[in-house]
């Protein structure tokens, strides 16, 4: 049977999502179980969100518009691009993906760095095997080295995913660095700003959105989420913002009716209410404070994030360690699939949740 | 800029999806507007799926559990097979593109009927060029060609897919015919039976879901959807059945996350109500038969049907008449993209609106 599969896929390793919550209850029978494992938002979505759900609720039995017409209005409004400036898709897993399949042709190749995201790698080895990836090392800092990515670039080396700040190290790259990479970089080369957490950076100034330069640099592809800030992960919504030719292409690989009704409500509302947007941001500031510095407290080596999660070094085999706090009741991510073997990920929660973690962390480590 | 694209996508003609009401709207700026374009329930769905909905509301903020665990469960259940059997997708749509990007390896096919649902062809093309591609043509009762199909197998072929009954012909292949098919067919050529349309089948003696193959025949894979007589259309969803194996491989290609939590939740609570789907197949059946007169009474050619559309002849030309009908505030389908450039497809919907459909079509047809 398994020589019926396509050879790429024989050498995938499928994307292992954080555990369910449900997954945990049924297999350890606890009652508290506090996740924070996957970066989403602790509070609950407003009730404007709600509200904009419930009233499409008549409509679902018939499809959603194929084309977001609505959404992509309001988010192009909201980035002040043009409406052909936009892609939405069921979040950015199904947008990096139509990316790939778009410009990825055979023996050529994408790059990016290591400790990142890893939807990039399984979307290029789904798509074309495994000599269709490579990967550059980090810097010092666990932050994407734009020199090394620079310098391997070759005559296959087609696409080019940035992921700002960087998932799971939390590290932000200078504004002046990625503008500078994205002027030398030849044409020719699509590259991706993943931008998923850019709302939870604290100096804005630091940071480059990128948007500015969508109609100048024709190989450009900026991507947004609705699963993190805006607390929509549930509904699977995401965004790509490009030059018209580029977003064009990548439309040509959609899927119809890809965003669900229901998605592309909730997603309009939720561009609706900045007031949601920055008291999530404000919290998780404060929380994410609180929590690196109860880590430092215990003598962990966490790394410093302009995100919604902290990535640490608990100095202990974490395989073991993980099944001992699942074991508590507390999930976080282990990042041997992220390639940071010795590290974990903590998503940083509401003070109750962060704090729970804190003492069972305390209780597994012996501190 | 365009030879920077993967060359089976340059020869892609993406899917297009039915005019959307609100488009029409925007475009003729009409007050009435009756879609009978897509296929769908024209009923609301029940209230234990609002419900079962607004329930889940509170968890949105949070991705849904990857592996659709809970609903795996019910659908297992409810079709009397084992968990393992089971896969969820984002409608079937996605579920075709996982089982061409799973098993087509470069060089081989897809076959199927002329005059079916137009995914296969796409999915197909989009991941191995046009010559992944053949059709067979129909019988002279526009019903797949079983014989044909057969005859035209090489080793090229990898995937056959099957539509029974056939969108947009409306046509039901007898038990037996499709039984033996199976049978003969060689086990490392996957057969996919898409059963979209199976709650419609006036006569369910004559049908053949395939059920009891799927742990026989290791080839054989069985697409469901609850976009249809379910009502779910909005939030994308369907499944297959197979068996452990090719279950299993699909698996490595689905995207983490695929189906939202609304969706999940919405398709359990659906599964719990059969009242819903008798009573939606008795309106359907009703309508259909009187739809079906009208046509027969304006001296129309229809083709009898086992679904909840009709395929119609209305010898006018379709683009003009189509654009007249627009125009009058009715959106149903020409057929031109599904091979049949002299035909048109109309939903069965509530007596109102086939009413207001056929007093339109008189009008435009002037009789």
């Amino acid at each position: 049977m398994e020589n019926l599969l396509n050879t790429n896929i024989l050498e995938l390793m499928p994307y292992k999502a954080g555990k369910p919550i449900e997954e945990i209850r049924r297999n350890f029978g606890l009652n508290k179980i506090v996740k924070l494992a996957s970066n989403e938002n602790p509070s609950e979505v407003p009730e404007n969100v709600k509200k904009a759900i419930t009233n499409e609720l008549k409509n679902i039995s018939t499809y959603p518009d194929s084309d977001s017409f609505y959404l992509k209005k309001k988010i192009a409004e909201n980035n002040n691009v043009g409406f052909k400036n936009v892609l939405v898709g069921a979040g950015s897993v199904e947008i990096i993906r139509m990316i790939v399949k778009a410009f990825l042709k055979p023996g050529e190749r994408v790059l990016t760095s290591e400790k990142t995201f890893i939807m990039y790698k399984i979307a290029a080895i789904e798509n074309s095997g495994k000599e269709s990836f490579l990967e550059a090392e980090m810097d010092g800092q666990f932050r994407f080295d734009l020199n090394k990515i620079y310098g391997m670039i070759d005559e296959k080396v087609k696409i080019i995913f940035i992921t700002n700040p960087n998932n799971p190290t939390g590290t932000l790259l200078p504004k002046k660095e990625i503008e500078n990479f994205i002027k030398k970089v030849p044409e020719n080369i699509i590259i991706v700003l993943d931008n998923a957490y850019e709302e939870y950076v604290e100096d804005q100034e630091k940071y480059f959105s990128g948007i500015d330069m969508i109609n100048k640099k024709k190989n450009l592809i900026i991507l947004r989420t609705f699963s993190k800030i805006y607390g929509l992960a549930g509904l699977r919504i995401g965004y790509a913002l490009g030059g018209e030719n580029v977003i064009s292409y990548m439309g040509r690989v959609k899927a119809p009716f890809n965003v669900t009704r229901i998605a592309q409500q909730a997603a309009i509302s939720s561009l609706e209410n900045d007031e949601f947007k920055i008291s999530s941001r404000e919290i998780n500031i404060r929380n994410r404070k609180k929590l690196y510095n109860e880590l430092k407290k215990m003598g962990v080596n966490v790394i410093p994030s302009e995100t919604n999660f902290l990535m640490f070094f608990p100095d202990s085999d974490i395989k073991e360690l993980n099944d001992k706090l699942l074991r508590e009741g507390v999930i976080i991510r282990p990042l041997r699939a992220f390639g940071v073997p010795d590290g974990m990920r903590v998503t940083v929660g509401f003070e109750e949740d962060n704090n729970f973690f804190i003492e069972k962390l305390k209780k597994v480590l012996g501190k």
